[in-house]
């Protein structure tokens, strides 16, 4: 007898963590249903967890297992968590991508940047236009958001209708970008939603979200207030925001510059996509010191602390020729990401010690999420009225807090962290199986396995320091000479005659005397002994077992 | 002619940063002053900037090269960031120490686990009782903080009074500790106040601070409605609010349990020194399985996401026996320090994944903070009037703005970060001069300087990972066999048919095959040849540029 056919959700990154979305939709019978892939994204490294990484994503080897049933790739829009991955990950799976307009020309230069099939992205009109890929019919219905074109997903499926959010705020007013429109959600509402799969960011936020609009006051007043120069920093995909800064720069008679490659390259493709409209002519960095400080607004990058980004180098000393007095302002336009709490505060200080006004998002003043709050959940939820909810894009306690307000409305909830395998064939979503996700990491060019063991190597090296030790071994099979150490990112003993390295290699020296024959010429019994002396010497002598690399080189008879 | 007499204030730790507090306070003529410090404060790494160290402290190395002329260290409370050092460092000053009943035994243990003289340790009593030191006489006046018996300093010199603050809230009704008294704030201001030194922490914090006491009700509320078993956790140090929780809990009808080293101490050093009084009987973690899970509050540390504390251990697994389950409350009875984020979110979606209802302090119901808000440092300016002040604890911002609230009320102040000595000799805070003050890291069992390069070659491992290289130069200067590659923390290219390391070791060995006579019969000459192909091969092969270091053996003729 045939499987019956199912209809299924399985997040392999964004789900249980706030980054790296990747989420797949199946339709057919069990272990053998076609698929569709939701998002390709990345989330940032951290000194404290991955330290050296240069981009973290989720591990595609469910769907790479399967890439003959994958029907196509949908990106919602083009923030790096969403589409990060795409140039990195794509040959693995080979399945054509689509975008709206100013997403695809995004995707396409993740494409280029990796060497891959610009034309494998395809660009798509917004819903009611639906792409047919496999049992699956995908709309892009315009929602909004803190960048230009961020779409939910409708996707019809021959068991019923999914709502796949995306990312989105509850703005009628965004200024650039779509609005959030009640009218339209209300209708795919009442043409019926089996699930929706819905942002879960702000809900622990209690108030509704304020609109983009609302900056426009404070900007303008600012802006005309402040004395000197005004540099103001936000995300370089915030399109909406640099227009409304820019906006409010031209109206306080300030020309506007642009630092930092990230923003520029967003503007010009926004422009080239038709997404931003009544821009203000840009002032090139090379002129700014023919308009008086007083008349000029600089955009920058670098909202997060970022080491390299225009923000960082302006709160150390110059950048494109601009260095900053007292007397000139410095807005935060952003918020905080949780763990770039330390770099930003950093930035804050520097800036302050050189006289700089900062201002940043404390009072609220000057900045809006891009994410529902609490009561905007509620008010997509009454709007779609799905029958069935899956929270997504958010850590654990927000799937699970997400889930208690759909509750409140008598929608049932799964909350299925990555990994978990939903069905939601019938009435109720059905927790069906668990499969192995995993975690991709970028590491200089390569991409490796977060559990292959290099960066705990790594994260060792930072936290015990490490130990080369060499020995030669004769012909006779004797040690010759003495043991040589070469510490790295050690502390030194100053009570000890020669020093840590000096104590090492007589305890090494010591310990090869006294060594067995057939120690001596067995490797991993040398190394064995060697090891234990470092680790023991170092306890002693400075409190850290250090991590230590044995080279033994014996000469041949 | 004779130097005139100066009155000075120099931050060695603490200004411009929140942490590590150490400040002296200097008179005399200039160059031959007599000193007084206050506080001898520790602060924590984190794998950002100090992987792999222990603790942090201010560099006492301008009062060390004086320590003939230190007349006194007295210590404000019993806080890590006022007394942690002492221990580590009091054997570079030898002054008598001075402090309160139960902040003398906290310091005494901090003495006596480095090995320190503990009679070197003062008990003393509050103001109006004041003890001589060289010019000063300095009284410990009883103000409220999130630690009992927390004192501001009143210090009279021949040059005037100074109100050294130490960490303050402007509570009335702190339950455990004493109250903040504006009726003594006001009659020492009446006498007239020279300087007061001021906490800065939480000037961005524009409301009024709330009492300890309104966390009453809704804690006993929280006790009482949940379900399961009830974890709290806060600073093991604030010990009233361990008193509030555990009240709250004893309300319920629940038993009391105590988990962590820490918190036991703490709370035994306060029943001994009588700070602590009307504190449940504790239950021993071995009989909690004799009571219902619904009548038991555990009190646990960790709550900044210490990875050895109770909590940590309790969201991945068990702790004493303990396991949680689906029902359970957690309670972050604190504020997350800036930098902590990450590991405390971790811990939240754990307990989360575990089905424990987590709640922290998003709604300000159970935490209150230590220290003075805006509105309540205006008030101690009020009370107070000093002639000048100078912000500290605090970071360069902090400070800044809270020069900014004085300037409100006309009172001049220093901005004055560490290293600035600022003369308070006349009318207005002049500043004097700036000396180098830099940090010391405990690292193991050794004190290193900041600047040694030791943390610094461990973060380069961190980001980069290590190459071991290893050479044999036979006795006609010719190397022998090949070279030896040892790779710590690298990725591998898996296109290339030897590896990484094979592929260094065949340019090494190519590179020395090409060396002239002169360069290999030069350590420096080979070692630069070396590291420049290991760089060049590494960066091309997988986009890094190790650490490297060359071992070059030499056999001799």
């Amino acid at each position: 007898m045939a499987k019956p056919e199912r209809l299924i959700y399985l997040a392999l990154g964004g789900a249980g963590e706030i980054g790296m979305n990747m989420y797949l939709y199946g339709y057919g019978p069990e272990g053998n249903e076609r698929f569709i892939l939701v998002d390709m994204g990345v989330t940032f490294p951290t000194m404290e967890s991955t330290p050296g990484v240069d981009l973290i994503m989720a591990d595609p080897a469910y769907i790479q297992a399967r890439a003959d049933r994958l029907d196509g790739i949908f990106i919602t829009h083009g923030h790096e968590d969403h589409v990060g991955a795409l140039g990195l990950l794509w040959h693995r799976l080979r399945a054509p991508v689509y975008a709206r307009r100013f997403t695809a020309a995004l995707a396409k230069g993740k494409m280029e940047r990796s060497g891959q099939p610009t034309d494998a992205v395809r660009q798509v009109d917004a819903f009611p236009h639906q792409v047919h890929a496999g049992p699956f019919r995908v709309g892009f219905l315009p929602i909004a958001h803190s960048i230009p074109e961020s779409s939910a997903l409708v996707i019809d499926t021959p068991a019923g209708r999914i709502l796949h959010t995306g990312d989105f705020k509850a703005d009628p007013t965004p200024l650039v970008g779509e609005p959030f429109d009640p009218a339209a959600l209300r209708a795919i509402g009442e043409h019926g939603v089996k699930a929706m799969a819905c942002d879960s960011t702000n809900v622990f936020s209690p108030h509704a979200g304020r609109s983009e609009m609302t900056l426009i006051e404070p900007l303008n007043a600012l802006m005309r207030d402040a004395e000197g120069l005004v540099v103001a920093t936000t995300f370089a995909s915030n399109v909406a925001r640099l227009r409304t800064l820019a906006e409010a720069g031209r109206q306080a008679g300030r020309r506007v510059v642009v630092l930092g490659r990230a923003m520029n390259t967003m503007l010009k493709t926004a422009h080239a996509a038709e997404v931003l409209e009544h821009f203000p002519e840009v002032l090139d960095p090379l002129d700014m010191d023919s308009v008086p400080r007083r008349d000029l607004l600089v955009l920058a990058t670098g909202s997060q602390g970022e080491r390299r980004a225009a923000t960082a180098q302006l709160a150390q000393g110059r950048y494109m020729g601009l260095e900053l007095k007292p007397g000139d302002t410095y807005l935060f336009s952003s918020r905080t990401i949780p763990g770039n709490e330390v770099p930003v505060s950093r930035i804050l200080n520097l800036l302050s010690e050189r006289g700089v006004k900062v201002i940043d998002d404390t009072d609220g003043l000057y900045h809006v999420s891009g994410h529902a709050n609490r009561p905007d959940l509620a008010a997509i939820h009454e709007l779609v009225k799905p029958q069935m909810l899956i929270p997504m894009h958010g850590e654990h306690r927000h799937l699970v807090a997400h889930a208690a307000l759909a509750a409140e409305r008598g929608i049932p909830a799964a909350i299925a962290p990555n990994g978990t395998v939903v069905d939601l064939t019938g009435d109720a979503p059905v927790l069906a199986e668990h499969i192995d996700t995993g975690r991709l990491y970028l590491d200089g060019t390569q991409l490796i396995g977060a559990l292959d063991g290099i960066v705990r190597e790594r994260i060792r090296m930072a936290l015990r320091g490490h130990v080369a030790v060499n020995i030669i071994i004769d012909e006779r099979g004797k040690p010759m000479g003495g043991s040589w150490v070469e510490l790295t990112g050690l502390p030194d003993n100053p009570k000890m005659r020669d020093g840590l390295a000096g104590a090492l290699e007589a305890e090494i020296d010591r310990v090869l005397s006294r060594a067995k024959r057939n120690e001596l010429a067995d490797d991993e019994s040398l190394d064995d002994l060697i090891q234990r002396a470092v680790s023991r010497i170092s306890n002693d002598a400075v409190g850290k077992k250090p991590v230590c690399k044995v080279m033994i080189s014996r000469l041949e008879a």
